[in-house]
C-alpha cells in the first residue's frame, strides 16, 4: 500500500465514522508519530453523552495506531455550563468520577481532554483543565491560566483563573506544548514562558465561539507562531451549538513553517488524522464568510461573501438545539412572506422535511398570492402542510372583546381611539394554534419566525409570531434575509424551492389594511424602508455609533435615493424610539442562534427595561443649563 | 425656638417634602455642621430625571444651611446600566456633561453625588466615582476600587476598578473619608488606608442591592468601625427598584461609639437631617425582615417574621417598574384562586386601586365558589371588575383544532394519547383577552401571575398565565404566598379583604377535571404537596444542596407526616425532572421582582436550555465503568 493509498482509507474513514472493518485494515500501517483531532460536539452537561463520545474516539485512536488523541477544551463537560453548577453543586465531582473511568480505558496512545476541575477549598468553582490520560492513568493536568470577559457566558463566575497552566508534557519521547484557551494563547507571556521549554509541537484545547473576525486573527496567530517558533501548531475546537451560542469547528494544524497543513470540518463533527512531521493530513474547505478580515468599511447590500456561513451557522444551530433538548419535530405558521418561508427550508435543512409542518391560517386580510405560495414552498420543499382559517376565531374573539372593552371603560376614560387589538389578535390566534399542535404531538416545537429587523423595531407580536419553542432567524435582519433566500434558491441541491413572488413581495405583516391603498400594510409603510432601518442596526452593531454619528453618516440609503435630511431625522427618531420601547420583548425572546457579532436575546444583551426613557440624543451643555434651572 | 422644636420642624419638613415656607423659617437655626443624607430613587440612565432630582435637594439642603448634602453611588446615571452604554455609546459622556452643570448650582455647602465616569482611552468603561462639589465647581472625584461578581448585574463589564480610590476631603475644615461602594467598605486595606489619614468621619455612598443576610452583616460592620475608631461613620444607599433588583434603602449614620443615631426610611425616597456631633437625627423603623443575621438553619411554614420585607420589596417592585418603564395600569384575570387574588392586593397597594382592573374568565370547569371569590375581592379592594366567559372562544378554537389535528396525523403518526392542549387552550384565551385589554386601553400592563413553586414546576402555561408585562408575585413560594394573604387581612388597613375561601381552598389552576374526583384537579395531586416542594426549593436556594443531599435530608413534611421514602424518591424525581424541563420557560420569564435570595429570571440564574438531559442524581463509579464499557 503506499502512502497515497493509506491517505485515501484514512480519510474515507474518517469521513464515513468508525468502522471496525477498515480499522482493523489500517492498524500498523498509520505511522506511529500521527495524531487524531477529536472535534467533538458535546452537549451542555450531560456527562454519559459526552463520555461515550470520548471513549469512542479514544478506542477508534488506539485501534489504528494513533499516538495521541486531542479533544478540545471542556470536551467532557460541555460548555457553556453558566449557573448550572450552582443549581447542581455536585456536577463538577459528577465529572471529575467520568473522567476516572475515561482514564482507564487508555493504552499507549495518550488522550488529552478537557474537563471541569474541582477547585479545592471552593465548593462549586472549577478550573476548565485538560487532563493528559495515559496507560490507565491520569497523569497530568494542565489549567486554563485567563479567562474572557463576555456577556453571553456567565461561567466565569465559577471558572477559577489558575496561577500555573501551559507546560510541557512528553508524549511517545516528543516534548509538546499545552495550552488550555483562546485567551491563553493571546498572552505573551504564557506563550514566552512555554517556548523557553523548548517544546517540539504546540497544542491548543479550545471552546471558542464563533465570530468571523477572531477566527481570522486566530488563524493568523496560530501560522505566526508556528513559523516563529519553528514548531507544528495544533488548534483543537469544539463544534455545535449550545443554546445561541456556536463553536464553528475548523480545527487546524499548522507546520513548522506556518503552513496550513490540516483543517476539520466546520460545523461538523470530525477526526481528523494528521502527522506534521510527515506533511500528512486533510485541509477542508471553509465556509465563505467563516474568517473575516475586519469590518467592512461601510454598509452593504451585498450579503454573498457571508451567506453559507450564515446558512451553516443558523442549520447547525436548530439542529443542536432540537438534538440537545430531544425535540424532533418543528410547526411554523406559513404566510407566504419571507420570514415564514426562510425558516420553513432552513428547517426542512436542519431537521429532514419529514419533521417540519407548515400551517396556513388566513385571516380575511390574507392576499391569495399569499395562500398559494405558502402552499407551493410547502410542496417545493416536500414538508406536511395543512390550512387552518383563522376567521371564526378572530370572529368569536373580537366581538367577545367589544363588550368587554366597553365594560373597561367604564373604570377607565384612557381607551385609545385607534389601537392594535385586532392585528394582534390575528397572530395571536396563530400562535394559540401552533402551540396546540405542538401539545397535541410528541417532540414539536413551535417556531417563533420573526426577525432581526423586527426585533429591533417592537414590530413581532407578544404571544404571535414573536412566541415559539426556537426562533431560527430572529438574528437576521430582512435585507439579508433577501439575499439569503435568493442563495437558497440558487445553491441547495433542489433550486428554486421559494416561490419568486415571496422574494419580489413587499414585507408586511397582513394584519391590517393600509387606508390609503386599501390593501395590506406593507411593513416599511408603518416603520422606514428595510434597507434604511438595518444600516442603522449595522452601523449600531459593527461601528458602535449612537445617534448623533447617525445623522451625520451618509448612508448608503442616502447615495441612491434622495432623502431629505429631516425625513432621515424622523426616522432615526422612530428607529430609537421603538427600539428603547422594545427592550421588554428583547427580555422575553425565545432561544435562538446568534449569527451576528452582536445578538439582542437576553442571552446576550441586557438592558434595564426601567431605562427606557433615557436620552438616546443627549443635550448640549446648554440645554442641560437651562434643564436644571 | 428649642433643640427639640427644630427637630419636630425638620423632621415633618423631611416628611412632607419640600416646602419653601418651612425651609425659610428653619434656615439658620440647623446648626452648621449638619448634613443631608439624600437616599433618592433615581431611574437608570435617565440622567435629565436624575439631574433634576439632585438640584432639587442640593438647593434644599443650601435653603435650610447644610454644610454636606450626600448622595448615593450612580445617583446620577441610575443603576444598574448593564449593556444600556455599549448599545448607547454616547452616555458616560452625557452624564458627565449633567454633572458638570450640577456642579455650576452648588455653594458653599457641599455635594457628594456619585455618577459613572468615563475612562481615558477606554471607550465605553466608566469608574463608578463619587464627585465632590462645591461653589459651582467639581472639587473632587472618589473613584471606587473592587467590584462585585455577581450574576444580576452585567455592569462589571463596562466598570472599571480604578487603583486609586478612597481618600479624605476636607468639608468646612473637617476632614472626612470617602468610600465607594459595599466591596470598597469589606476591603480591609481600604479601610486601613485611608483611617491612616486621620478623617473625623467616614463617609460611605453605596448602592446596594438588598439581601436580609448581607444587610444585616453591613451594618455589625459599620457599627464595628465606628467604635474601632472612633469615629461617626454615614452610609448612604439607593432606595428603589430597577427591574428585578430591588435597593431598599435604610442609609444610616452610627455616631463614634457605635451606636445607631439616624436611619433613612425603607423602600422609600426619604431626606434625613443629622449631625453625628450633636446627636441629632431620627431612626427609622426597620421592615421585619430587612435584616437577618443569618438563613434559618430549616425549612419552617413560619414566614411571619419575613413578610414585611416581602411586602413592601413587592409594592416597591411594582411601582417602580410601572413608574420607570411609564405605565400606570394593570390588568389581571381574577381567577379566584390564590396567586391571582394577591397579585391584585399588591397592585391595587402600588398603583393605587383605580389602577387595577380584574377580569373573571371562566370556563365550563371554574366553579361557582371561584367565580363568587373573584367578585367578592375586587368589591372588597374597589379595583375595576367584569366578567367575560371563555367558553366561545374556547370552543370555537378547539372546533377548529380538531380538524387541523387529523390532517397533522397524516404527516406525523406520533399524537399523544393524552394531552394538555385544552388545558392549554383555556389559558392561552385568557391571556388573549389580558393583552387585548392592555393593547385597547392607554399605559396598561397585563399581568403574570404565576408564582415561584409554579415556575420550579414549569406548570405555569406558555402564552398563558405565565405571560404578561410584569409578574408581581414570580419569586415567592406558595406556602409563603397563602402567609402573606393572612398576613394582607391583618396588616392592611382595610381589614380582610381576602375572602377566607380562597385562602382556605386547596390550589388548582380548573383548567382540567380530576378523573377521580370529577372535581377540578388540583395542583398539587399533579404534581406533589406543596409544603414538600418549597422545601426542596428552599433547600436547593439556602442550603446549595443537591438531588443526594435531598434524598437523605429529613423534612419538614416528613416529620409530621407519614412519607414512605420510596414516595419521597418519586417526588424528588419528579421535582428534578419538571426542574430540567422548565429552562426554557425560565429562560422567558417576563420581568419580576426579585424577592428571595435566588431567583430564577434569566437575569440571575441561566442555564442552557441544551443541558436538559444531565443527571441530577449523579452515578457511582461502578455505574460509570459499567456505562462505558
Amino acid at each position: 500500500m503506499t502512502d497515497t493509498d493509506i491517505r485515501g482509507k484514512i480519510y474515507s474513514l474518517t469521513e464515513k465514522g468508525l468502522n471496525s472493518e477498515v480499522e482493523s485494515e489500517l492498524k500498523g500501517l498509520i505511522k506511529p508519530e500521527s495524531i487524531g483531532i477529536a472535534q467533538i460536539n458535546p452537549h451542555p452537561a450531560d456527562f454519559e453523552y459526552n463520555s461515550k463520545k470520548i471513549v469512542k474516539y479514544i478506542r477508534h485512536a488506539q485501534n489504528i495506531g494513533l499516538n495521541l488523541v486531542i479533544f478540545p477544551e471542556m470536551s467532557l463537560s460541555g460548555f457553556p455550563l453558566d449557573d448550572t453548577t450552582d443549581r447542581h453543586p455536585n456536577l463538577v465531582e459528577e465529572n471529575v468520577k467520568w473522567l476516572r473511568q475515561i482514564a482507564k480505558v487508555t493504552t499507549e496512545t495518550t488522550a488529552l481532554v478537557g474537563f471541569a476541575e474541582s477547585v479545592k477549598d471552593k465548593k462549586g468553582k472549577y478550573y476548565s483543565s485538560v487532563a493528559v490520560l495515559s496507560d490507565g492513568k491520569i497523569q497530568n493536568i494542565i489549567r486554563r491560566q485567563v479567562l474572557p470577559a463576555v456577556s453571553e457566558f456567565n461561567d466565569y463566575l465559577y471558572i477559577e483563573a489558575s496561577d500555573d497552566g501551559a507546560k510541557t508534557i512528553i508524549v511517545n519521547g516528543k516534548k509538546c506544548g499545552i495550552i488550555v484557551g483562546d485567551e491563553d494563547l493571546a498572552s505573551e507571556d504564557i506563550i514566552s514562558g512555554i517556548i523557553k521549554e523548548q517544546p517540539e509541537a504546540l497544542i491548543i484545547c479550545s471552546v471558542s465561539a464563533m465570530n468571523p473576525q477572531k477566527e481570522y486573527v486566530k488563524s493568523n496567530v496560530l501560522s505566526f507562531i508556528a513559523k516563529k517558533y519553528s514548531l507544528p501548531v495544533i488548534y483543537v475546537n469544539q463544534v455545535g451549538a449550545a443554546d445561541c451560542v456556536t463553536f464553528a469547528g475548523a480545527s487546524r494544524v499548522y507546520d513548522k513553517n506556518g503552513n496550513l497543513l490540516a483543517r476539520a470540518k466546520s460545523f461538523e463533527e470530525d477526526f481528523a488524522v494528521v502527522n506534521p512531521d510527515k506533511n500528512f493530513g486533510k485541509i477542508n474547505p471553509l465556509p465563505e464568510g467563516l474568517e473575516q478580515q475586519e469590518v467592512a468599511a461601510s454598509f452593504s447590500l451585498n450579503y454573498e461573501p457571508d451567506l453559507e456561513r450564515t446558512y451553516k451557522t443558523i442549520v447547525q444551530g436548530i439542529r443542536d438545539y432540537f438534538n440537545k433538548t430531544g425535540f424532533k419535530r418543528a410547526v411554523l405558521g406559513l404566510s407566504g412572506g419571507l420570514d415564514s418561508t426562510v425558516c420553513a427550508v432552513l428547517l426542512a435543512d436542519a431537521l429532514g422535511k419529514e419533521n417540519v409542518f407548515g400551517v396556513s391560517m388566513p385571516s380575511k386580510i390574507t392576499t391569495d398570492t399569499s395562500k398559494s405560495d405558502a402552499e407551493q414552498l410547502a410542496k417545493n420543499l416536500g414538508i406536511g402542510f395543512a390550512v387552518a382559517p383563522i376567521k371564526d376565531m378572530v370572529e368569536t374573539t373580537s366581538s367577545g372583546l367589544d363588550e368587554l372593552f366597553n365594560k373597561v371603560e367604564g373604570s377607565w376614560n384612557c381607551r385609545y381611539k385607534q389601537s392594535y387589538t385586532l392585528d394582534n389578535i390575528q397572530a395571536r390566534s396563530r400562535a394559540v394554534i401552533l402551540w396546540g399542535i405542538s401539545n397535541e404531538f410528541e417532540s414539536c416545537l413551535p417556531i417563533a419566525t420573526s426577525d432581526k429587523s423586527e426585533a429591533y423595531m417592537g414590530y413581532a407580536t407578544i404571544n404571535g409570531d414573536m412566541s415559539g419553542g426556537f426562533a431560527p432567524i430572529a438574528d437576521v435582519t430582512k435585507t439579508k434575509l433577501f439575499a439569503l433566500a435568493r442563495w437558497l434558491n440558487k445553491n441547495r441541491e433542489e433550486k428554486d424551492v421559494i416561490p419568486e413572488s415571496v422574494i419580489l413581495k413587499r414585507p408586511g405583516a397582513e394584519l391590517a389594511i393600509d387606508p390609503n391603498t386599501g390593501k395590506p400594510l406593507c411593513a416599511e409603510d408603518a416603520l422606514m424602508p428595510y434597507e434604511f432601518m438595518d444600516e442603522v442596526i449595522w452601523r449600531i452593531e459593527n461601528k458602535k455609533e449612537h445617534y448623533n454619528d447617525l445623522i451625520n453618516a451618509e448612508f448608503l440609503y442616502e447615495k441612491t435615493h434622495k432623502l431629505p435630511r429631516e425625513q432621515k431625522a424622523l426616522w432615526l427618531d422612530k428607529f430609537y424610539r421603538r427600539m428603547a420601547g422594545a427592550m421588554y420583548k428583547w427580555s422575553i425572546m425565545v432561544p435562538s442562534v446568534s449569527v451576528d457579532k452582536r445578538y439582542i436575546g437576553s442571552s446576550e444583551y441586557r438592558q434595564p427595561i426601567t431605562s427606557s426613557h433615557l436620552d438616546y440624543k443627549g443635550k448640549s451643555e446648554e440645554e442641560i443649563a437651562r434643564c436644571l434651572n
